[in-house]
């Protein structure tokens, strides 16, 4: 069994070349470059020109993060191919993290409380309760739901959204039948963890960041065009939105001339609110291979005409 | 039964006159003035000058806070005369989220990405696990107690100190006895939790900050004087300590030309990390007034030797 592993930053090749290699001792597991020979497996970003009419004799690949948009509109991507994502793999824990401290941030009035200091000023604010920050969870696949429990766990009424319908304890699940304008009329802050597709893209427009309560908070650690950018300024500059933590961008790196840079009710974080972690996702990987090869079923099966 | 609040601010009075009035009907409650009659029990800040001269019949005082320092140092507080402080009363869920808020922005960095936003550059950098950031609660009452177990349930590693030896789940107890330089020198992060008494005023000075890790943070949401200032400045400066949230000062509101504001690596809130909610306190303090009629004991009796 050949294996092969692309990806953009040679130090996560190194390490999923060695793990893999490792936990699948029965294979042939290298770094892809321009003439590897055909492999059976490939596992990475995958997003070099011309990896898929070289490699044509591949039985499945492997995305190395949770989304596979970049993987869906990739140039000779074979029709019937499967294409199987990350689950979790210790993404999940990380999201928690990082959406607790922006739902914190903003119920305790961190950020007024740092523009107070940058005056000088000694500025006690009422405190909203946990009770009063509804957060709705727009996506509710394996990283949404986790979230969604833990802030309910925390105590935060919350919210989720899924285009079909689910059931998660302590959650108020809506769908596309109780309809997105019902959800969003709550969200105190609105948290998106949903797959970019054709259907998610550009969704969140200035009707709909319209539909959410004036004064809400958007978090977005899902992908950038899922937000119209121009209308997320508008909503921010008009006072619809209170403001924005934006994990991901339509342009990865955030050009250096993006407005949002700049923008006072905008923090950025350079795509890092959940980090694939090589010593859990290899294993997941390992696993799935050999399901394979066992003809079994495995999940993260990506269904190619929703996208994800 | 006659009751007095004296409370610096009038809402709060207010507040604890009506509602100490609707729960105990049989009293008469009533805001302190110079001159007003004597009463039976006094409730708030108590530190007006020459409240003590003129209250000479009281049978025990209520503190409208967790901290009874300032009224340990009133001038004509009878030796004997029984103070109470306030238990919990809401405060313990808004401690374990302001230290859980910082817990989080320490361990995903949030201030480098704040400050990587300022210069306009895209720098994605390893967080530490939730494992790497031992937490230190120095102060193991009733609202340390809830924050390190809080912290513990989360995932962080964490370690509790106090006078005498505790037990908590999952927490790692110290106290005189394992002494403080061994609890402190695994503090990735120390939170200050302990009352200000005679032992504790300065402790945190030249010496007591370099006995943590190189590179540690300081969450002050205790009393200002635990903490030398200069001292606090001069570890910051050096690299000793990463940064400092300080929601206490020795000084309040902290003086327009005092250093912290300015400093580049200190947080700083206006004394806000846990309020008073007196539709909490209000019922502890009614409830505990009914116990001493009935000649019962109450909890939350201050020990006049120690301070607390």
């Amino acid at each position: 069994m050949r294996i092969v592993v692309a990806h953009p930053r040679a130090e996560a090749r190194e390490q999923w070349v060695r793990m893999l290699g490792e936990l699948l001792p029965q294979a042939q597991v290298e770094g892809w470059a321009p003439g590897s020979a055909p492999a059976d497996y490939a596992v990475g970003w995958l997003d070099e020109p011309g990896f898929f009419d070289e490699q044509t004799r591949l039985r499945a690949i492997f995305s190395a993060g949770a989304g596979v948009d970049h993987l869906m509109k990739q140039p000779g991507l074979p029709p019937q191919l499967p294409v199987v994502r990350l689950e979790d793999a210790g993404m999940g824990p990380q999201m928690i993290e990082y959406c607790l401290h922006e739902a914190l941030r903003v119920q305790r009035r961190f950020d007024d409380y740092a523009a107070a200091q940058c005056e000088g000023a000694w500025r006690p604010l009422p405190a909203l309760a946990r009770t009063e920050l509804t957060v709705g969870v727009f996506g509710l696949g394996v990283l949404g739901t986790q979230v969604a429990s833990a802030l309910a766990a925390f105590g935060y009424p919350v919210r989720g959204y899924s285009r079909s319908p689910k059931a998660i304890e302590g959650v108020d699940c809506f769908d596309e039948r109780s309809g997105l304008r019902a959800f969003l009329g709550a969200c105190r802050m609105l948290v998106l963890l949903a797959p970019l597709t054709e259907a998610t893209r550009g969704l969140f427009d200035a009707e709909r960041l319209g539909w959410l309560p004036a004064g809400a908070w958007l978090v977005n650690v899902a992908r950038g065009p899922l937000i119209v950018d121009d209308a997320l300024l508008a909503a921010l500059d008009t006072g619809q939105l209170a403001g924005a933590t934006l994990d991901v961008f339509a342009e990865e790196p955030l050009p250096p001339d993006h407005p949002f840079w700049r923008h006072p009710k905008v923090r950025i974080t350079p795509h890092v609110s959940a980090m694939t972690l090589v010593e859990v996702s290899a294993p997941q990987v390992a696993r799935k291979i050999l399901a394979l090869e066992r003809g079994e079923a495995v999940g993260g099966l990506v269904d190619r005409r929703r996208g994800y």
